[in-house]
């Protein structure tokens, strides 16, 4: 398993209209395959800032699998234009879990 | 539920050690009251870079709770020496999760 992490800055006052794109944006990235899970969070410190953090089969499932398919076309088309800067994803292996 | 964020930058070659203190320190903050979950994740794409996520009842159990506890001490004096710079530490409630 590989976790996909992202702090993602929306523009000011286009908080619930992220949010709703959101809504609609999980099922597209939810169908593809090696998708395991996805949480979106939002900032009790700061307004506009959320943290993504979506659990993958592996790093290709996402790099590959997702970001090559046309599903991310359109994950790009209902949120990309939110986020200001754009924002560095990265990618985690578990060191320890607990429980 | 309050998820505990944090990137965590830790000096250069310290990777293993800091590795082998958490695997002690992991069970500090475990038995503090209010703690639900923990993982602590490798990033792929930067040498000594980590995630620290932990899931709190509430922000109360993790700020005044956790904190103002002699385990934070311990906690502190295990890990705090390896992060340069000193990690910045938000919090996060769930918008929206799949599964």
């Amino acid at each position: 398993m590989v976790l996909e992490h992202a702090v993602l800055n929306v523009r000011g006052g286009q908080e619930a209209e992220f949010e709703g794109a959101f809504a609609t944006a999980k099922a597209i990235i939810a169908a593809s395959p090696g998708f395991q899970s996805l949480r979106l969070g939002r900032c009790l410190e700061h307004e506009g800032r959320y943290v993504l953090l979506v659990e993958w089969r592996d790093l290709d499932a996402h790099v590959t699998g997702f970001r090559g398919s046309p599903r991310y076309e359109e994950w790009r088309r209902l949120l990309h234009h939110f986020y200001e800067p754009f924002p560095v994803v990265e990618h985690y292996e578990d060191v320890a879990t607990i429980p």
